[in-house]
């Protein structure tokens, strides 16, 4: 086999076999097949696609690429949950807990944030000692005993996506659908859990700008998933606007909280509902989804959820009283108000939203940047609100004033006001549940 | 600018400008801009092409990436010729001292052979001494005194193009006419010639399978031309069968003086007696072909473009007495005789003829390969001739004896045989002059 042929055949538009798709990925991965070809394809790929079994072959020729977790000591059905990253996207930190709370273990492998969407891991660092860094052996006993364990994506899960995303990066050719579905399914298949729930977003905030591009990837997982034989839905979720109130680290933990204690916003808490019915039904806990809101609003309302979430912080190193008091938590000092003018909130730009915190400090530019839990953004008006001149319509936490002020005009700008109230819109679009 | 915007523009279908052009071909000529992202852009042109404004800025980056030669010394107006590579193609050979003879001076940079395709360099080296390793002085002496010099590509000729052109032959993204065009006139521009003849081969024997693709590559390279200022003509001959009878290093030396003193094959005298026109045309020496054919005629009949060439192989070091006498210049021992059944020939295939001269040891399969000048195949019978079954169609020059046969029964089966005889085909299609 030479990889110049199979540059050619995909070129052509032929499609490739499962032993190439190997070849490929073991190639590339043990150094063999250099960069400059690999590029090649993934262009050649971008403009003739890949069919399922394609798509499928390489999911799996990645997943095999390196080490995959054996989560088989933990006897109940591990549910792993995935967001294709959004703005405001504090899910995870609110759901784990719920369905772990109705016997629902995860086991989740997490990112750190990069560009203007935020990660789970960055924003549970702002519990002082918390730490991702778990050996094998605490993780596991920790979803045994708990029901949750998140640790950080070790070296050697999926070496090849590794390796192949990071070309991908530099070389304009990441916004291909097989590719991306490839990408994400190959750890979460590497990871161990046997059922995968999928929460695809869409909107400008999103990597999937419309639906249709979203529904599309969201049934491409689904479809590898059922290949690789484990369950796995989707839903798809709007990020046309940032989801909740709170957009950065410890505001979005702070929300998070508020959420366990009963009090989430109503979008985040349609979200959070839609996926824990998803996970539930996946390890057959439930049959409908009237039965799975019931069920975690119950955990909610009982308190048991925010106990959950708490035990869980502890586990992993964490300090967790602010869990009972969020004052623990602190945020910048400077809190600026932001401005619009009356009316309805038509739309609040997502990815300006995201992009103005990170200029606050509170993302990632680059893999290598540090990044401040303490900045953000708190949007008191969404969209379909009444705006007043003299009510703010959000917040800026700064820890520079000059920074915060030149966030609270991006803020503003990020805004659009009508004097019509828009219609209202879900925050759900579609679920994926076959 | 970032190489990473260029890829995505490009991907994108966008056109790139002349100054994005000079930064990606500098950037990768000096090694800043890496292999892997030059490869992912060539792959997105394969998909999206190049318009005439960037293929003539990709052409003048690379011719401008090193050297370019000055001939302003020699006076007349000097016309370069360029091929795109043929089986049994020694049209420059006869070409040359023709044009030369009428007052044409030819400054040639010529390549050697590579896979199926013969080159004029390693032709010429069947004249024990000939070389090719000029020095620039003795070079423009050469063409001053004697009207014509042929030296190797020197290394820093165009080193774009030859970076570009190693990677693309690596990565599957040579067959895209722009980067075709904008190759070979990038080395023609920089070769310093006033006008440029291209000879643009069509039919299985050629780079460019059909005459519409052929066609289309002249009309660019004449594009290109013009646009770097010098005059430049085209001819679409054809190499659905080889050309001439003698397909090999020094039999095809031996047919091209035949041809020189008035012997020569048909169709291989059409083609040198177009193309010569059009060199003459460009050096403003006729301004019709029938003109042009009776002069080049006359140099021949008079013996006068023999006698140059004999100067010309003289001057650069090799023994000329095997021009007067081809018996000097060894054949492989083996002659072998290929038989086929009654009938016309139909076809010969030209890159099967091609591929078993080179399986005989004389072509290259790799650039470090060395080949054997003196193996062969001579076609008594070429397309239109009637065959009967005891009169060859064909010898195989050979040095080892089961070489020879198994190129024997390779060369009958590149031979198509049908009870009609076929209707005449000229073997130039079509020359663009304007």
């Amino acid at each position: 086999m030479r990889m110049y042929d199979l540059i050619q055949k995909k070129k052509n538009g032929g499609v490739l076999s499962k032993e190439e798709i190997s070849y490929i990925v073991q190639g590339y991965t043990s150094g063999k097949i250099p960069d400059y070809q690999v590029s090649a394809l993934l262009m050649a790929i971008c403009f003739q696609g890949m069919n399922e079994e394609e798509t499928l072959a390489l999911t799996l020729a990645m997943r095999d690429s390196g080490d995959t977790l054996d989560l088989s000591q933990i006897p109940a059905i591990k549910v792993d949950k995935h967001s294709t990253g959004g703005v405001g996207d504090k899910t995870s930190l609110v759901l784990t807990p719920i369905v772990a709370s109705l016997g629902v273990p995860v086991a989740k492998m997490s990112g750190r944030g990069l560009g203007h969407t935020g990660g789970t891991i960055d924003k549970l660092e702002c519990f002082p000692g918390f730490t991702t860094a778990l050996e094998e052996e605490r993780f596991i006993h920790n979803v045994k005993t708990i029901g949750i364990a998140i640790a950080g994506q070790t070296a050697n899960l999926a070496p090849a996506d590794k390796k192949l995303y990071a070309l991908r990066d530099v070389t304009a050719t990441v916004a291909q659908p097989s590719l991306i579905a490839s990408s994400i399914m190959s750890k979460k298949l590497a990871s161990g859990s046997d059922a995968i729930v999928l929460d695809v977003k869409t909107g400008n905030g999103a990597f999937m700008q419309n639906f249709e591009d979203a529904k599309g990837l969201a049934e491409q997982m689904v479809r590898i998933g059922k290949g690789a034989h484990k369950t796995t839905y989707a839903a798809i979720t709007d990020m046309s606007q940032p989801l909740g109130h709170a957009v950065g680290n410890t505001i979005e933990v702070i929300e998070a909280i508020q959420a366990l204690q009963g009090n989430g916003p109503s979008d985040l808490m349609e979200v959070v509902e839609t996926l824990g019915y998803l996970m539930l039904l996946a390890a057959n806990k439930v049959t409908n989804q009237q039965d799975a809101t019931q069920m975690i609003r119950e955990v909610i309302n009982s308190g048991a959820a925010l106990k959950r979430f708490a035990e869980f912080v502890e586990a992993q190193g964490g300090d967790a009283s602010a869990v009972y008091d969020t004052n623990l938590l602190p945020l910048a000092p400077y809190k600026l108000p932001v401005y619009q003018s009356k009316g309805y909130v038509q739309q609040i730009h997502a990815l300006e939203i995201g992009n103005t915190c990170m200029q606050l400090g509170g993302g990632r530019l680059t893999k290598e940047s540090s990044i401040d839990l303490s900045v953000g953004i708190y949007l008191c008006k969404k969209v379909g609100d009444a705006v007043n001149p003299d009510e703010p319509v959000a917040y800026v936490y700064a820890n520079e004033e000059e920074k915060g002020r030149n966030a609270v005009s991006l803020v503003a700008d990020a805004y659009t006001i009508a004097p019509e109230k828009p219609s209202e819109k879900s925050a759900v679009y579609a679920c994926i549940t076959e």
